[in-house]
């Protein structure tokens, strides 16, 4: 019934993690570069960041621009395929906003649940 | 300036992975045994369904309910907690439903991606 074909579980495919719908989100309003994605994310480990682009690159979501300056630099940009899946994405974030009071609740719950430190899905 | 305390970060806590969203959609129409849930998600394991559902109850999202037959059956229930995450949750399985084609051609084209074995984001 939900198999692996099924829709959502195609786009988890995609966006199923904890960071690749913050640099889709982050990079909606502007092309950036490497490093202001990190100054905007600042706990992604430059490994995570890498591998999130580079499967968004794979998938045609994002492209790698390289500026022929000196030295030269790099900015990466959603592609109109990147801004189409940009469209769910937002919707989540823009609800996570509108009931921010609510996800501290929730995670509140969690931290003094009995005999469980903080655990969270991984 | 998106850091751990983002909203939408918070809210990827609770569902950025490959496999929540869809326990929670699953959960949404009736609640359900684990039996039942084992055979509509056909390819989930055992350890990953057990760690989804023991997250979701930690933050008060589903309950469990054990009923007093021989042998004892327990089922799944989302709380009204759970209920309202599912909002959001849902809003994302629709638009991939709506979108399924789309979705096919952003994962072909990283199946054909030069020298990659399909990768995700895992």
């Amino acid at each position: 019934m939900y198999g692996p074909k099924y829709p959502a579980r195609r786009l988890l495919d995609l966006v199923g993690d904890k960071w690749t719908p913050i640099v889709l989100f982050c990079l909606a309003d502007a092309s950036k570069r490497y490093s202001e994605l990190q100054r905007e994310l600042p706990d992604i480990s430059k490994k995570m960041l890498t591998q999130v682009l580079r499967a968004l690159e794979t998938h045609g979501l994002v492209e790698r621009l390289v500026h022929a300056t000196v030295p030269p630099q790099t900015e990466y940009k959603l592609t109109p395929d990147g801004m189409r899946l940009h469209a769910p994405v937002s919707a989540l974030c823009n609800w996570a906003s509108a009931n921010e009071e609510f996800l501290d609740v929730v995670h509140r719950r969690a931290e003094s649940a009995p005999g469980s430190a903080h655990r969270g899905v991984d």
